[in-house]
């Protein structure tokens, strides 16, 4: 965002005033602008959910439309000012946040275009759901998250090489199964289908509406759920350690110095070294 | 607590007694009650519970409303004993702990009131319900595990952007299966519905109620359910970050006070301390 | 065991073989003998398991029958050759493995004493089952996993508080679901079958066979999904964290001090102090 | 690998080339052969695994056998190659990957001397799902996750003890529901079935096909899924405290040789080398 915006000193006032209150979160009118969108977000998507749901439509439509038009009409406004805020509306509208805020609203305003011809009705269906897309704009917000974001990144090849584990290990689990139970139970009657059970299985979701039926298959079903249960502790390992990490890079201390014995890292309210009993020097 | 009970020198001596048994866990009297009260609490709530199964109910009424009534007058009494026992009884009154004393006792003596008329058996068995509430009675013993409340408050942030997280990926993932089962298959015959289909998936608890039906869809969950099993890693490892690092601060710090500013929990290494430059006396 | 056993110099020297070989997992005969051991107690249990199985009982009682007293006298010979082994019988006899033991052989032989009448049948089916107590005599061996038995140990009372938190939420759950889906869902007809329904899903379990029915409710047990799966990541915390702790405590460190500086916890292989150079002495 | 190849001096100069590009990834060519090879491995085991759904086959029997001629030809000249780039080609031949790769391609050449008669029809099926063995020489790349390994390796005894702690855990709760629900509930007929069940649960698997009854049989099953949700921390605890260790000695330790005896991996604030005393140079 700061790359888009830094240079922000040649905006006009009132470009400026625009600027602060959509894209910074410290005054107290960014931050009312930021609730406020993500509330309107939520209850948008909220809106096309609802709209899927038949008896729903068929009672609330015109309120469907009315919030579906409402919705539209605050998100353009917003790009507009979106656009005005940035020295560099171009880069900004090339940009993932200003794509996504402009498929929010696009989909909309082409069904104004389509008659409710029979033709055109898969279209329609397709254009409703993408403004389901609007999800996308809270990412603004979850980016914040950074901590996780960066936890997840640098554990990144290890989770690979546990996914390529875990597609090797189904794969035969799943085989091994399509032998014990494919010739008695229907459920198993390929391997693409065992590999789905195994999938189910290993990972503890177990709808059950594929299940062993031979004891020797409940055997190897038990012991691949022990597995299962065993293998979970690797992501969580992975992900935990380098969250562990990262929050102990940032962590509740302050990377102060004392400057009489240079001994650091200091609790954040500490005001006099721990070491030397200098007074540190507030920042 | 303390705050309410802190300067009780003003209490008279048997009101002073009672506040030591019930407010205190250190003496004999005191332990002995708060088991007794543990015990009472869990009992009244099975009691509530069980009056709800109808076959039961018909049985072992006369029990259940005699249980119900030991057990109110017991709450009742301990209610007026806490009154008498703290400073300033409007204060404990309209404390979190002094409503949910009140609301424990209170359903039982309303329905005295209410005849047995048809019009008022919603309200009593709302009223019949809102005994459970005593469950939170037990909150005052849940209240001692501040390492994990201490835990889950620090990563309350984190947890709120997963949550947020979860909550896009659930849609987008119902929206996905919405698209490719919804035509063949019932289950998936809204938006909603589908993503009650991903949360269930994703979480792993995996009813199979509903489940997809067609490859495609299968594939996809499939993929959903690795997803949801290397994702159960992100809270996961939150949390146990945010528990290692108070036990951590638990354990490399000491207990010590400094003797100039009483400021407490000093790291096991420090000479001096961290708030006023005093230096701390070794044990 | 070494309270047992400690001065066994008084024992006669065949006694003290015997004791080596079944107390001791030092020499080779005595860790052939674990092994063997470990061996007949799981196949005598898999036994016990098979006779439940009706089919399977029918085509192999003989065998059954066998492998009954087989394993029976081996274990009754065992139990003869750990009283002599140590010094006090007595005190053995009435130590938790003494009780185990002896709870291992005396089915079989209280069985000799019944006829199969019809009034002894019951009696005789609980007999069989108590030998599965057998599988208690594994705990000798589970109980070398100390650090885990450490750690769960010291996570004690932090678990008992999850618990205590797991029932209160259960429970407040389960009321709500019987109220939403109570009138309309003969499956949530009673607070106990609500409060299963709620640690069925809370636990990620999902058995499928009490679920919500209503969008209402299916909204609830969305939420509360997502809570469990948030939850999940408390014991498992707690747990990790303490494991983490013992395991950092025993660690690939030796505790050993350098004569020189004093610089404490060298890795195990060090020869080397790696602050100051000097030679460390070896134990 | 380097045993193998390390002494590759005496290789001609193209039987060099063929293994630097082959068995080393730090070229281009060697990288662009590993993501090919891995595409191909993933796509034949597809083409296996599609070969198995009998309305696939019908339509695409072609094309499948297509594909995997191709597969097996590219496997077989791989396989020639892999001889050629080493010196000791028997030696690689009898290594784990080695036979990986014979057993990869062999089933299809075998198939031709059988004539599709009714007799071998079985031998046949086995042949073409052995084709499935292709999956190992994925674990070539798999192999690069040495932390992961490491970690595993070295929690191996606990893992151990926790599965059989698992073991006796799951026979006692599925004796127990046997004794409960077994009278009543044909699903908990025998142990073994009722240990079935108890595995699932613990495991929080829930596939419902098994489900207690009786509410006394639902209480324990409640207590069985809330103990199996505590244990799930230990496995979890265990590894993720390895990967942790293993984490921090990659982190906290410097990876500089000393000069005089070549010991690596020293602590970062060590100066002496732990294993002759030499002064490590700073870098």
């Amino acid at each position: 965002m700061s790359r888009l915006t830094a240079p922000n000193a040649s905006l006009s006032p009132w470009r400026r005033r625009i600027h602060d209150i959509i894209f910074e979160a410290d005054t107290t009118a960014g931050r009312l602008f930021d609730v406020m969108l993500l509330g309107a977000i939520v209850l948008s998507v909220l809106a096309v959910m609802l709209e899927s749901v038949d008896s729903f439509y068929l009672r609330f439509s015109t309120w469907l439309i009315a919030a579906e038009w409402f919705f539209t009409v605050l998100f353009t406004v917003e790009y507009i000012l979106r656009m005005l805020a940035v020295r560099r509306p171009l880069k900004y509208a090339f940009s993932f946040f200003g794509i996504v805020d402009f498929l929010s609203i696009i989909p909309t305003y082409l069904t104004l275009f389509l008659t409710s011809d029979a033709h055109y009705l898969i279209t329609i269906r397709i254009l409703r759901l993408l403004r389901l897309f609007r999800i996308f704009k809270m990412a603004r917000y979850i980016g914040g998250a950074n901590l996780i974001l960066m936890a997840l990144r640098s554990s990144r090849p290890k989770i690979i090489v546990f996914l390529f584990a875990m597609f090797t290990m189904t794969v035969i689990m799943g085989t091994v199964m399509y032998i014990v139970e494919g010739p008695l139970n229907p459920a198993f009657s390929s391997i693409p289908q065992s590999t789905y059970w195994a999938v189910v299985t290993i990972t503890t979701v177990g709808y059950g509406d594929v299940v062993p039926l031979h004891p020797i298959g409940k055997l190897i079903a038990a012991i691949s759920m022990i597995t299962g249960y065993a293998i979970i502790a690797v992501p969580t390992g992975i992900v935990g350690a380098e969250i562990n990490r990262h929050m102990k890079m940032q962590g509740d201390y302050s990377n102060q110095a004392c400057t009489n014995c240079g001994a650091q890292i200091h609790t954040s309210d500490a005001r006099y070294c721990r070491i030397c009993g200098e007074k540190l020097t507030t920042e």
